[in-house]
């Protein structure tokens, strides 16, 4: 199989300039600004599939941004790895704390990758460890080495919930059938420690709005009278975690399964250094929940993060006002059997009834998903391990992830398949954040090890 | 001297056209986008007043925004009054919550002003409170009555902390020398009740940022495991009320006087309908200091009110993000004897004493002012009281206000007079908020009203 690195070798630069052409393309789900860009990218990636070898690639229409879905049938009796990915990423900002502008790629070589990475917003999440599929399938049927069906279902809507894609999958079940769902949209530890994540959190995300007097008022007139919306606001975010930071919803934790001590063992072996954790993000401590370590509160543990607030007067010098509204955007990181409605509703309850009664409060549930966990010695992750192992020479770590693919457990509920979660991303690599970037090194290793996958999987289901 | 009645209601349309003009300008003084309009807006002043009949008018330039003075000498032997007002405003924003543009301003009749208002960001604080007194001036240079000396000082920062007012005035003692200063920049109970201010609250304004990590983060990966900036500034901001919504500051309340149980009794006369302001502010209840009455809350009582806070992700719909940092604006009102930069300096070093490690803290202070109260018993006080019971027919009753003109103090300290503040605005007329405007019987009533008050100033003196 050493064909593929040659074939990776030959076509590098090839592979790199088309992945920097999608980059180019703002797909901003999250803004409707970009529209265009995100409908511009969708049709970049079905040519790309076309060009690739697919026999059939279409835009699914949706009540949202189109689906892209290609496939490549070469024998129904042979088994069908369907690829998820989406072609939409996150919003930019702050923009002015990236080195490079997010949508113009440029390779710099950084200590983790010194053979250089690719900067850009959607590099690694996900533009970069899609394409890596669609390369894949363009060397096997280049060299004839596709060994089963693949499916293609790229969407647009994940950096916003997948709202479309729920309602398609529930849709298109025979169109979408299966026998193994692969995605690369999570990382691993390192270079030269590869792993596959086997369990994902779930999210639920709502904003609230709080709402004293109807009108801004000045802060000299009625200052200490009225209920300042942002204080009181401040006081119910404090309030939902305790002095242990466990968080006080009441009901939050009833279904949380607690990992048992073994478990909680096995996940300690993955290499950590806390020094190394403080010094990357610059910080003199870390911070969460009593009882657990960083790589279990980042894991195996559910969270309540406030990801954006904002009222009164924010602009330059000083506006003594007190604002009639304040506004925070608000998600909590669930574990396998929390349900993401459940808790979004003990949420919404919760926080209206610690309201007092000077102000008005309305929360919005945006959007959620289940967690997961993939069985270790299902084929899927058997085929996954074999061929990382090929490719880097080390036997992968099972490692659970704190993210969230809100749709992975869906995939299982609607389409009755495992998900292997092949991720070639590094934690370091900034995804959501300024500066976003992907290691070439990890871009053609992705290549390289798909169709391994391929080869394992349709070898294993004989 | 019902010619001032005569005069008013013959020049009506030419004194709002005029006070309209000057409306126009956007002379906010906060956002240097603007800075050219404030500029502007003192040219006008200047030419108002030369119109007006000064003698000798010209702009002292200072670090900051120019300083308008202007003054007519009629006999140095004769009492001299010194009248201040500011012609910077605050921003506009929220711009979407105005029913008209905020720098077009147009006449409406309201509930409370059946000859209608003018609204128009800037029309009672200060432009049409100042531009009265032009018109006062303007009045007894026709008809030859004016009873003494006066200066005029109108300043382009007070919507900013009036920086370049102090420095000024240290430089130019003998130029503002002066028995009295006379200001309208604070407002009255009711059109048919009229009120003096006899106190004004301090002012400490800060500047916080809270940094957790060295970037933005994303909220799967490190949700739960580092500090998150904006959880931690909501929880250090509930942290500075108790549950009585005491200040928790060390040594905030030590220099605060506590007023007698007359004093306090005596301040309970002003008619106040609880259920009118509740509907006026369509709040279901008000909010403040146990062991306090609304009235006292926002005028004897010190306070502490987050004026703006903002991080992480404010745009439209969802992204799954730690911010690196947090910010809000706070300010503080203080009460005589309370000292704002020994409280700005207790809140610095509070603030910064109550981050967690995980954290790092920056506090930065704004501007403040001291509190200040009127004594009753002074010259100025009853000519004040005299000319308002002429013009209302109704008694004047003395108030504390919850607001703040630092520069009060200042010119006590500098100048060695006192300040009588002749406020015409409501409480209802909607300074520092939307749809902000002053009536245009409160206006003219002005004009005629300060007239009054030189003469019988210049009387007393004798």
């Amino acid at each position: 199989m050493d064909t593929i690195k040659q074939y990776v070798q030959e076509n590098k630069e090839r592979f790199i300039n088309e992945l920097v052409d999608l980059l180019k393309i703002p797909s901003v789900s999250a803004d409707s600004a970009y529209s265009q860009d995100v409908i511009d990218t969708a049709n970049a990636v079905k040519a790309s599939l076309e060009k690739a070898g697919c026999d059939f690639v279409e835009l699914c229409e949706t009540p949202g941004y189109p689906i892209v879905y290609g496939e490549k049938i070469i024998d129904p009796k042979l088994p069908t790895v369907l690829v998820y990915g989406h072609y939409d990423v996150q919003p930019a900002d702050p923009i002015e704390l990236w080195t490079s502008p997010p949508f113009e790629p440029v390779i710099k070589t950084t200590e983790l990758h010194p053979d250089g990475a690719i900067f850009a917003r959607g590099a690694c999440d996900d533009k970069g460890q899609m394409y890596m599929h669609v390369k894949a399938l363009e060397y096997m049927v280049q060299t004839n080495t596709l060994p089963c069906n693949v499916k293609f279902m790229i969407e647009g809507e994940e950096e916003v919930g997948s709202a479309s894609l729920g309602w398609f999958v529930e849709r298109n079940q025979e169109k979408l059938a299966n026998d193994v769902i692969l995605i690369s949209d999570t990382g691993m530890i390192s270079n030269t420690q590869p792993s596959i994540t086997t369990g994902l959190r779930g999210l639920s995300y709502v904003e609230v709005e709080v709402t004293g007097p109807n009108r801004d008022l000045h802060s000299g007139l009625y200052g200490g009278a009225v209920a300042n919306p942002i204080n009181i606001l401040a006081k119910m975010i404090a309030s939902l975690h305790d002095e242990n930071n466990h968080i006080t919803i009441p009901g939050f934790y009833d279904k949380v399964q607690e990992l048992s001590t073994e478990e909680r063992a096995e996940m300690a072996k993955a290499p950590f250094s806390l020094e190394n954790y403080k010094k990357a993000l610059n910080i003199d401590d870390v911070y969460g929940e009593t009882g657990y370590v960083t790589n279990e509160r980042n894991s195996i543990r559910p969270t309540l993060d406030v990801n954006g607030i904002w009222g009164g007067y924010t602009g330059e010098g000083a506006k003594t006002v007190i604002a009639s509204k304040a506004h925070a955007k608000i998600s909590m990181r669930l574990v396998p059997n929390q349900d993401w409605k459940e808790i979004t509703e003990l949420f919404q309850k919760h926080f209206e009834s610690i309201a007092p009664k000077a102000v008005k409060v309305v929360v919005k549930p945006h959007h959620g998903g289940q967690g997961y966990v993939t069985p270790i010695d299902s084929i899927g992750y058997q085929a996954a391990a074999k061929a990382y192992n090929d490719t880097f020479g080390v036997q992968p770590i099972p490692v659970r992830s704190g993210g969230s693919i809100p749709i992975v457990a869906l995939f299982e509920k609607e389409l009755k398949s495992k998900t292997i979660l092949m991720g070639f991303g590094l934690d370091s690599d900034a995804i959501h954040s300024p500066n976003e970037h992907f290691g070439v090194f990890n871009y053609l290793k992705g290549i390289e090890t798909i169709p391994l996958f391929y080869k394992y999987f349709t070898e294993l289901s004989k």
